[in-house]
């Protein structure tokens, strides 16, 4: 078993702001993230899927088709987007990082050939944080 | 001559679109950077000062004063904001990087102490596009 | 289940000399980190923690709290200092990157708030040596 | 149980072409990486074991000594070379980032320690495209 | 006047190899890096223009349109290929990185608008070595 | 005129501690940075030097030789050592980042084949803070 993983970069805005609480609550848990005229972000994607190399062709997986496979069904929906407004499988949920890994994991399984194996979706927000997903 | 610098970060919301232009020359001039929406960016914020080393200290002016000084006056200002709403110093302008720079450059050569010589503001919009600006 | 980390950083001396080894064998041993004069690192330090995410925030744990905890009850005590002679917890112990990163675990157990579920401690020496410890 | 992490270097020549096909075959799957005059990539290789700190050094193993092993038996093999050609270890495979890896830990295996516990390969062929092989 | 700088990325095979040179000669003046069944790197290449941004737009030029000219111009050209024999405007010359800076530049100043100031073309062969020319 | 910088890493100890003041006025000035017992850094050291490409390498210097030259003169006299009580060229002076940049410089001028013209050092103490010295 082997695992090839693969970056891809977006920019999005986004803010983090519960619409069943006040602004004061909101303000007091998230801070400068609750702010309602949005900031934003470049975040690092990392998809790593698993299997076992072709003999024909070394790949578990083209490598290029992943990327095409990502950049179609995620980075399209995501890219300078603002992820509370413009993006239908984050409606109805707080826009963390969190959330936002599972969005694309869930995303990902809906698209990937049935054949690709996935293993992680890893997620960057700013260079000193980010989240991993397992499914 | 020795010159100093010192990196700081902001994550804000933008977009780039013209009021003057129909949607249709905004999209054709600014692509996905006119989503109306918004979207954002980690910027990164080098600024440089020059000048001669202290003999009692070895400085030419102390870097941890010279962070609270940006933080203070800029940082403070710019980040989790939105560039086009929140930030005074951005009215009336577009919200390019390079606008930003001068900006930037401006604001901290009202705040800096007289002593210190600025010499460049550098800002990275992303890891593959940034601005650097002498006055 | 998620995992989230933060980043941190410190800077501090440290050297690799065992006390009941003659000067020669340290020497042999540890080569240029026996140096009794001192070297020392900038360390980054990863801390991950997993769980699920809360409905009303999209967080497992807010982020900020997280840097916030490890900053006061680790930080504070390594950043700027000598790991063998100014840091409680390495008390006895060899100053290795490997001891480190244990010492900040059992650091970090008694201070996060039991609902915390710590994964792992991975420490930078230099960007090309680093350890994971895992409880 | 803790995870020692080395980095090291190399860069190689390689192109990705199946001789069992035709010309068109390979330009269709494996596209300019299947250029015949060559392509080439700046690798990073992290290698990672485990095991528990010793008292008398608090190393689980030293580290200057991982890096002796790796670089005398794999980086010498490796670094400026080209993959296909002058590699005995990857004779009559593909040249993949996945095979290599595998390779890799074939050649580490043979020539650690046997208390060395060798857990993984991390190899990069970008900053964008990452393998990792745990045995 | 702002300097603006764009980041491309490009994957190359390349030899150090004087043909007026004996083979020992070349082996004793370039080392690995002579090698005749080649090696390669990943290259980083970072191209600045300079100028007054516009108010309509804010920019001194668009960055994506900036970018798309040294994709189609440059790297096509380079881009998994090999610098000794596949590149014509490295025909004749040593495939070394001031070589190469400077054909880029070449390159670029043949294809790039006239009122765009090309200022300088930095080139990173590895991580730990790169130049720079500014024409 | 062509610029070829090359990267070297040392790990030193040092603090910011002014023999001729009080402890009370030492910690006023230099705060975490006055530490008697020490603290360190993993510095970045770049040296550019400036030149045309001779015709027969394609270099201005051979890349090669600049390592050795820097590390033989510059790194093993740094590396792994308290840069107050352990490097003679150091002697006297406050151990600030500029105060070594010029130290280096200084050390690097007296090394150098007299036909390298030696442009800048570049000195990183973190991430987040380098001098420039440009003589």
């Amino acid at each position: 078993m082997i695992y090839l993983t693969r970056l891809e970069h977006f920019n999005a805005a986004h803010c983090l702001n519960n619409p069943e609480w006040s602004e004061e609550k909101n303000a007091i848990v998230f801070g400068k993230c609750a702010n309602k005229n949005w900031h934003g972000h470049n975040y690092d994607l990392y998809v790593t899927i698993k299997g076992e190399p072709e003999l024909s062709t070394g790949f578990i997986f083209d490598v290029k088709e992943l990327s095409d496979i990502i950049r179609k069904n995620v980075v399209e929906k995501i890219d300078h987007r603002n992820l509370n407004l413009d993006v239908d499988f984050m409606q109805g949920k707080m826009c963390s990082t969190e959330n936002l890994a599972i969005g694309i994991w869930d995303e990902l399984k809906k698209c990937l050939p049935e054949k690709v194996n996935l293993h992680c979706v890893k997620l960057y927000e700013t260079s000193r944080i980010y989240v991993e997903y397992f499914g």
